[in-house]
């Protein structure tokens, strides 16, 4: 898709400096624009790209401009203005309403016509599938499950039994929601599992990415609120609750009945213990190992990062012995005191 | 489902204090409950909405009874008795025998009339499928597979060529049993694979996390006793035997060939170095690494959990310089030997 | 399949010691061999199996020959050896061209007669497929996709939109490559996608395990070099480079833009920062925290292994004073100087 520099700066909101009536009609990086691509630059170690760029325009802060060659699009938040451009340059495609012949879908399931069903999926009873709703080849959707209005499985999505999902929600391929969450009373040495009677309930605008799991609360419902992020391959336990906007990346597993609160970003790889409360605006490290409750917003962070192994070696034998060094330490310094007191009450 | 409290009591094997002609019909949070409710108190810490509930009944130990307004239920193991009670109010629907039209069956495969073969189901040469076994949506159950009496493949379980499964297995949406493990051998540069020749074999009672992968033995089996309970994410390598009763959390890894033994908890993202022998009765906490063989039964842990970033930066800068430390400290040691030695010549 | 010994040393080009008109059959343990076995020795903690075996030829090394009771085949590299022969005796079934009448496939889509799509395979518009390609059940061949020769996705594989696979590729179930990256721009407190144009790239004789996920790059394209394996339930973030031959054990998460060189091993449960760039020959250790460029070949690690919990409490309450034990020697080392210029200057 095409627009006009003039129309972009308009939908926008932001200043444009150059001819108006020249078209964009993709992105592209500095280097590999030519004269049809829109360009960001954000990071000034880049900057001699800026300087060499082809491109017909480049959204960026004002501090920037006099480096660029060509037509610019200064914002005072250059990256949403560009994440916002290439969401006008490559829409979304419609949803066509219909159902794919190869898709099984049980009688009294309740698709609006608007939505797409796409091959080989499978509606369970009791469905309800909202407005745009793009259900993508191989995805299950199980019995008494609800999505709301342009919701978007991208392709083989599992939801469980009873899974809500609001408005605008991506869910990538491989996630499983709703899952029986992982719950068990001690009968002797064998396990008994406990019935797990909670549903998943994601909000609007969430996303959920390849391959991670949410599991169904225990009684109550597992909550993802509006707006949450989650990228791939990672662990939500029954009963947590996710808060607004939290974002939390690859590889990341939160236990059961963990909440957490809204607008905290969680790295990668983070780990969880169970019935831990993160307040909002909480975030952690890459790989951090979080065992407490965390009230107070700020910056988290645990682990040792790589080193050569020889040196992790030596420091790894040291960090064994560190409840000794601590008592040769405190003998030391007990040793200090009384070497000044005899120093002190040696004859002057 | 309704029960009787007199008929629950019973089943359970535990006393009821309270009117036995009452029925329940839900287990629900003390909360939540209203007087057709079950619950389950057993956290002293939730003794106010105890003496709040409106339950019909609540299943506690004999020194909460006093704080409970309504019938109780006692029990010396409160969970279990719980657990037990939600799964006569939530049975398992009974499953119904047949094949859904979609489902596409090897004609020489085996499968017995009780069982339920879905929606998009995809069944193998060779395979044999036991009474009552129920094979969700999606599922693929590959050539040469066997699975025993009221198993229960939830949706989309993929089991690779050869793999066993005992009775009573429950594999959630997502996981793969199976895989061709991960062996190499190197020519120059190259990586050539390895044929995995062995199977999975999973046990009776086994459970299988969402989107958890097994790998098949490279010459044996990979062996996944009775009673295992595996949650989401997991790696299980190529011929690793899992013991009976133990249980793995979520995210965690096992290399190839490790043994551990019978009823051992391992917590969430843990991860364990390959050839190991883990004993019975060994426990990890979260994000423990281990790289030995654990023969004494107890608790281990590592990992350092998460502090401010700032603290966390301080401590990393002196944890590089553990082995100056060290070596400062000695000196510091020798010297204070030297002051001593020193001291004791002094002349009085 | 049988092969006599004699064309079996000439096949791998190693020195047959023994009856070279013998046929084996298969490949087994030392222990479980019998006369029409092959078996491989590389370990001499197993010496006495291999004295003790009745198989009817071991691949082994020259130093190993003297134990041996029966016919070897001598190799520098047995390992190696010993992969070419299990290939040869166990070999790939050959694919029959052909579409299973279960899948969906495009019109447009361009496959060709000796490829293989199976039960409940949905090929999408436009995507090509080339010669002796085996797409196993249950997998999704995204719009604009490219799968090259003797490639075989073995089940429930997902390849998004435009993903392009190179020869020989093998992907095993549950793999999802070509998802539209974690990439957002922040307004306000919302997340904002930023449309994923990229694509994956997977080279030749590339390995992806099961639920692993690849996302696809935000403008240019995430690279998997040829002979590139990964395990199970890795994450590759967007933009990502893995080098040739460079090797990645399960667990692991890579994020966004970082490249890594050839050649490379990284353990299980590795996790790497983004915007990094690691050269070729690096090599890590499992759980490895990865935050810095590494550009020296080597072996590097992190981490402190699982030990006794209550050791691990004390060593943790040490680490956390870390910082305070710096200041102490530091005091220490400044009152022991000021102590030996004392005694220096005490009357002799």
């Amino acid at each position: 898709m095409a627009i006009k520099l003039q129309e972009l700066a308009g939908r926008l909101g932001v200043e444009l400096r150059g001819d108006g009536e020249r078209y964009v009609h993709r992105v592209e990086t500095l280097v590999r624009a030519d004269d049809a691509s829109l360009c960001f630059f954000g990071d000034r170690k880049y900057r001699a790209e800026l300087s060499a760029t082809r491109a017909a325009a480049v959204i960026l802060a004002e501090p920037d401009v006099e480096f660029c060659p060509v037509a610019v699009l200064v914002s005072t938040n250059p990256y949403l203005a560009y994440a916002q451009a290439a969401q006008l340059l490559y829409p979304e495609p419609a949803v066509t309403g219909g159902l794919h012949p190869s898709a099984v879908v049980a009688p009294d399931a309740c698709i609006d016509p608007s939505a797409w069903i796409g091959a080989m999926v499978v509606v369970e009873e009791g469905a309800e599938i909202g407005p745009r709703v793009f259900a993508g080849p191989g995805s299950i959707i199980g019995s008494g499950c609800r999505i709301d209005e342009d919701s978007r499985l991208v392709a083989r999505v599992t939801l469980c039994t009873g899974t809500q999902v609001g408005k605008r929600v991506l869910i990538h391929p491989g996630a499983v929601i709703g899952r029986e969450g992982f719950g068990f009373a001690k009968d002797g040495e064998r396990w008994v599992r406990i019935p797990q009677l909670g549903r998943v309930r994601l909000g609007d605008d969430v996303e959920i990415g390849a391959n991670t799991t949410v599991d169904r609360g225990a009684l109550e419902d597992t909550l993802i609120a509006d707006g949450v992020k989650l990228d791939n391959l990672i662990q939500i336990g029954h009963n947590c609750h996710i808060g607004e906007n939290t974002a939390i990346a690859a590889c990341s597993g939160i236990s059961g009945s963990t909440r957490i609160g809204s607008n905290c970003t969680i790295a990668g790889a983070v780990g969880m213990a169970g019935h831990l409360t993160i307040g909002d605006d909480v975030h952690f490290t890459g790989m951090a190992m979080v065992t407490r409750s965390v009230t107070e917003p700020g910056l988290y962070s645990s682990g040792i990062p790589a080193m050569p192994n020889a040196q992790w070696r030596r420091n790894l034998a040291r960090f064994r012995r560190l409840d000794g060094f601590a008592r040769r330490l405190k003998s030391l310094e007990e040793k200090q005191d009384q070497t000044n007191i005899e120093l002190q009450q040696e004859p002057e």
